[in-house]
């Protein structure tokens, strides 16, 4: 059985940068039309300047392949309309972290004070610039990301023109949210669509699983599944892939982040086709997208075939992917 | 300041056997009176030669100390009344695994069957054997324990005369069916009284700090550290200390087990000296023991100083302890 899928997206992707975007790039840009790439590097970016120059690096990095990559900005509560407006054909969307919740995000924003926020919620309204968020409080790890829809729902109201995506839910109430607000969108990612904390820390303890928001309850992913399986029309695939060397994951101390790009279709592939699905892969991975951020990537047909697949150990040496040395049943078979 | 405590027991300890045995029990076997030393070995231990064999060896490794082990058997559903009257004299208790559920249980029971296990459990009750239960269900991480209270409810209810200890309780399930059954009584650990899911895995993930069951919710440690720190009668301290070599904590596949023995008393000082509740810390850690299982341990006061005290990096250069390189309030001034 062969599947084809026409300009995958991939809308939530950490690429890093020097080595680790030498590494990763290419692997996204084989089998992905285009990418929203995060702007959690250190520092952050947050000039037209640091936009250019890393999109340049990653078109560098994926050696002339088809591959868009979708630019984002790194939020900060005190941009101004012109630059935003100046900005605006650099980027694809702005990102924002609550502070320190993830990788890279200590320079986030603290607290997340409506009045405060409103100038550049304003701007980026009238420009039309997507805002996504990073939605956690800093409360209980099972519960940051419920303790957050209030605030997406605050924002969603308050700035109806206002397109918010609520990046890597991990929660029915996220699920839910989407259908009470017109202006409210999702991406879901791989690895929460195939774990729960059982699969992290349920038998013994899986830091390559680990990440954030921490995959949480059967009865979440159970919705997520509902909403990706169905191609539910505001969730997109965002992989979170977030690449970290072997060494760091595995000490104490492990740094949040599932490595996916690689595998991310064979395995949507393989999930989709369990649960009877395969029919509604194409606009999960890339007509939401285009449609959600009317964006036109490249051409690609990425062609799969149900045949096994053994996903490698270890990515040049450096980076552990999800299901490292397991056999998935839908392999590439050509891309471009 | 300084706190003198008699005869102190961690009533649920994991010594290990062989090189880890030799490291860990005199450390145990300092500061303590006594403890109640768990069967999970490999091969668990099942006979009243492995009984005695095993107590040699911990006293042995414990080098003379003033300290009592009080042994265990794994519990078997075909355990004789002959077998079991004549064990009587060498155990203390009998301790019940579900199979699987956490380090070298696979021999336990599967599923938990009343009708299977009754003969066991009333010959158990009739020669006034304590049963000391790992209870979790094989259900999601965060609801296994939770899950497992309607079973520890029909075997109380079916052997009114049975003494029941729920071993290291994580839950305000498990304190609340505490006052439901006159038969149930629980034990504690020190990790479950500091920390939740947010200190394992909230942050950076942390291995050393992973067990099973795994630290839960806050509204579930407020409840633990409510009857800890008030001495409820039906509670005893059990550390859980459960070494591994460090290379195993720190890998992919990291086993269950925080290692806590030579530094609980400190550490439980600490906690109760903060809640203003030291007056609690004896029947907490000594006289609840004794009135609940009825045992009288070799005397031994242990004087504790409020005084910083560093906890080693690593004991023997091989297990990695909780609070490793931190400095507590309390040291152990002296203990004999």
């Amino acid at each position: 059985m062969v599947l084809s899928l026409n300009d995958p997206l991939d809308m939530h992707l950490h690429l890093r940068d020097g080595r680790m975007l030498d590494i990763v790039a290419p692997l996204s840009a084989e089998t992905f039309s285009g990418a929203l790439v995060m702007p959690n590097l250190v520092p952050p970016v947050t000039t037209e300047e640091a936009v250019a120059s890393y999109r340049e690096r990653i078109v560098k990095a994926g050696e002339n392949r088809a591959f868009t990559p979708y630019m984002t900005l790194f939020f900060r509560s005190d941009y101004t309309p012109e630059f935003l407006a100046s900005v605006r054909k650099e980027i694809l969307a702005i990102k924002l972290y609550p502070a320190g919740i993830t990788t890279n995000s200590e320079g986030g924003v603290e607290g997340f004070d409506l009045i405060e926020l409103a100038p550049v919620l304003e701007a980026m309204s009238e420009l039309g610039i997507p805002l996504c968020v990073h939605g956690e409080t800093g409360g209980f790890v099972m519960d940051r990301e419920a303790e957050f829809i209030p605030i997406y729902e605050k924002v969603a109201g308050a700035f109806p023109d206002l397109t918010i995506v609520m990046e890597h839910i991990t929660t029915k109430e996220a699920v839910e949210a989407l259908d009470r607000f017109e202006n409210l969108y999702a991406t879901i990612t791989l690895h929460h669509l195939y774990i729960t904390l059982d699969e992290v820390a349920g038998g013994l303890l899986q830091p390559h699983l680990f990440c954030k928001p921490i995959a949480k309850r059967p009865e979440d992913r159970e919705a997520l599944l509902k909403a990706a399986l169905s191609a539910h029309p505001k969730v997109m695939f965002g992989s979170d892939s977030a690449p970290h060397p072997r060494e760091a994951k595995e000490a104490p101390g492990c740094a949040a982040g599932v490595f996916t790009a690689p595998l991310a279709l064979p395995a949507l592939a393989q999930l989709f086709d369990r649960h009877g699905a395969l029919q509604n892969l194409q606009p999960f991975v890339s007509d939401n997208a285009k449609r959600i951020y009317g964006i036109t990537p490249p051409k690609k047909e990425v062609l799969l075939e149900k045949s096994p697949w053994l996903v490698p150990e270890i990515y040049e040496g450096t980076v552990v992917p999800m299901f490292a040395g397991q056999s998935l049943e839908w392999r590439i078979l050509r891309a471009g």
